[in-house]
């Protein structure tokens, strides 16, 4: 199933997070984006920790990112996230950030699979997620 | 009782531990003091994995340090870690960090409490983890 | 001299800022205190990020945390930060961080120097800057 | 032109890079990458840090991983790094990361550009360093 539900979230970078090139360090944005993809669920009615709490985890399988121009300290970030696609036990999603002259800074991709707490094993996304995005499906 | 059980360690500063300032982030000491706990622990016969696994896990519950001299990307760190008393369900290490300038950068010292993995009650330090200890005993 | 300049922030514990232990990392705290220091900065009217392009820098020179209660994942955290003191080169901040059912999981203190950006050496608070902390003094 | 450098380099996962999931926090790997490809330069007689004390950085352009299996807290795992490509500006490095068992967890991919410190432009990678990856030349 194919989506549109995008959600946007603001965040500032932190001193700790920069190197000494003076940018945003690029193993910095993985968390970025995991905030940016936390409050895209709660923001569909879905807590992340909920659904930990629910018995079902959602680690990352794949991960690429492309950084178009530098981070820097204390600027603040929009991040773009966009659900785009469930299919079996895994989940699309697309991010964008950019800086606050709109400027686009980076775009990314993330995989992440249901997976059951007490094996960790992959599981079809549960219908009462996929019934919260019905309104955002595209096909 | 009290102890004198160190052992020294070595790692080297990573880049993405920076910051803009050039130095190595005050807040990734933290995890330097970890390595080098774990690793006396491991020194003494007893590895911090195996007591998780049997159980026990040991928070901190105090840390202060001293950063009286900047470490910069790609120093090779020694950290010397000492047991210096256990007291009930508490743990007390003390650190010291030189650069390979044998430079005094950094001091610490951290508390750690012995906790029920179950429900996070301290308890008294396993006392198979204190015969271990008995050779270093001052006390 | 001395004040009383406090300023409240907050944030949420970010997944990757948990450890296998479910509790909020130990060393991540100081990415919070950081936080809070440089938000209460900028409510005083004064950008860390400014002082640094005027030449100045704050590294941390001493740095003590208590973790009274854990942090979890997805808290919502409010960082109590108060400049309590400047004398010469050191500025002392101490902070209180309380989770969203108001219960007080660490306090701590850190020094900071202010220091030349050409030689890193310590050099007195600016005037500008203790200026704008005047109707803060307590004594 | 296309390179066959690799390079072997150990490391453990620490306890603050694990999260509550109990798996190494998949942001942390982007660090694991950058300790290889650091380390893969040294052994080939480039330090990094005499890069960029030469007026040469080199930020990273793109990145991409997949986590094929998760690492666990204390797993003593084996970055194999290799410089597969420089082109113009651009350098390619593949990796991929065994645990102890000699299971293959994790491959990724990195493109880094070449830059002037002063401007940050692109610059051709340096001759001198092209020559100490001469004899690993392919085509």
């Amino acid at each position: 199933m194919k989506f549109n539900c995008s959600f946007s979230t603001k965040l500032r970078v932190r001193y700790g997070e920069t190197d000494q090139m003076g940018y945003c360090y690029y193993g910095n944005y993985a968390q970025y984006f995991e905030v940016g993809r936390v409050e895209t669920l709660r923001n569909c009615g879905m807590s992340y920790k909920t659904l930990e709490d629910q018995g079902i985890m959602l680690p990352v399988s794949e991960y690429s990112a492309k950084y178009i121009a530098p981070a820097f300290y204390d600027d603040e970030l929009t991040i773009k996230t966009t659900i785009t696609e469930i299919s079996g036990a895994r989940i699309y999603f697309y991010y964008e950030i950019v800086n606050s002259n709109n400027k686009l800074i980076s775009t990314a991709q993330t995989i992440l699979v249901f997976v059951n707490k007490t094996d960790m094993r992959p599981i079809q996304a549960p219908d009462s997620f996929i019934q919260l995005l019905d309104k955002y499906k595209t096909q």
